[in-house]
């Protein structure tokens, strides 16, 4: 945690990585001016904060801005997947498109790191991030797993597309079950929230969309559960297709 | 919670199923005889603790013992595996030998209810038991769900086998791939504890061992997990046999 305009502009500018920054609702002054500057272009994810919640955070003094440092470094997808497919790799990403609770988030890391996932992809705001707790719940998975952190997820679906990956969606309103999914090929799973599952505009992006069968009374699958029925049947197809 | 000998003693004698039952070390008396006579022969866990440890949950006069009621009635596998028989259903058991982390247990509890699991089974000692956290995380399948609670495993496995049920072991130690057993007959699938797995004795008496591939740096999976994608993949299993 970094507090002090000044100390937090000297962190961006010496390019470390910022998992959240909040910053008082009515800052001003010429140093906030520069702070604004030096995060303009930069995919930081910033929330403009009543002062009281600054104070519950840190009795020192803030000066209406506090910094949240990233525990790891942040991938990019369009980094990624050249590389990968430069190896000869058949691309596997997970997609968690607006998962909160961090327990389900470090615990679908951990899976994905036991079947070799290529990477886990997030979005900048409305998520979790890679936080001690996150890592703690990974079993350490969230050390070596590469996590991209992507501002706008309509256009990192696309991408993906326009890269030959499949983008399957795990989705209550599913057509397919999910043992019936094509995930041979270079394939990306999206998740969604907790609550409200994946957003309209990104589902409607996807190329099929996957349902696990509910026989009981309960109407849904812990995320984290979905998840990893999901990533061990891509597994399992794959290497049934060996 | 019921606290006081004799208050304890009428609740067993009045039938109400106790969750655990915590008795002082030394507790000594006329009263306590009649006590340790009315739950011989019963299932009650009892744990011998500390006098602290009972001031610790109540202020009030607690006479060296305390009684945590059950939120739910527990089966037992001798009256549920000829029901299922008759009813004509193909048992679907999980196991749960040793779990101890509530959380885990709801998680299961709520696949195991997706997946139209017919009861979980769980040891009387070291183990998680039905209280209102479990529930919680269970999204309320534990208020549907049979539990059978069980006080000597070993016990419990043999009768399942000469009901005819195949006895699944999930371990490490594996010399199957999971997506290889035999789960079309009836089936009890059987996880360890978090830490230490299935203990040696049990396993010895299972009919297989199946084992999820790891493929990543990780060594395994959160049970729960674990579960989920075992209990999926009996699923998946019995549906294409059909």
């Amino acid at each position: 945690m970094i507090f002090g305009i000044r100390a937090v502009i000297e962190a961006i500018e010496a390019g470390k990585e910022i998992d959240k920054l909040l910053i008082k609702k009515d800052l001003q002054g010429e140093l906030s001016k520069t702070l604004f500057a030096s995060i303009s272009g930069l995919d930081i994810p910033v929330q403009r904060v009543p002062v009281e919640k600054l104070n519950r955070i840190t009795h020192k003094n803030h000066q209406g801005v506090i910094a949240f440092t990233a525990q790891i470094t942040y991938r990019k997808v369009e980094e990624m997947v050249p590389s990968l497919f430069e190896q000869g790799k058949t691309p596997f990403f997970v997609l968690l498109d607006g998962i909160t609770d961090v327990r389900n988030f470090g615990a679908i890391a951990r899976t994905a790191q036991c079947a070799a996932v290529d990477a886990i992809i997030i979005p900048s705001r409305n998520s979790v991030s890679v936080n001690a707790d996150a890592i703690k719940t990974s079993a350490g998975a969230l050390h070596t797993l590469p996590v991209c952190r992507e501002n706008n997820i309509s256009q990192t679906i696309k991408y993906l597309k326009n890269c030959g990956i499949r983008i399957a969606a795990a989705t209550e309103k599913g057509n397919i079950d999910y043992t019936k999914g094509d995930y041979n090929g270079p394939v990306c799973l999206v998740l969604g929230a907790e609550d409200r599952g994946i957003p309209q505009e990104h589902l409607a992006l996807c190329d099929e969309w996957v349902k696990i069968p509910i026989l009981g009374q309960i109407e849904s699958l812990n995320v984290s559960v979905a998840a990893g029925i999901l990533i061990y049947e891509i597994l399992r197809q794959r290497e049934n297709e060996k």
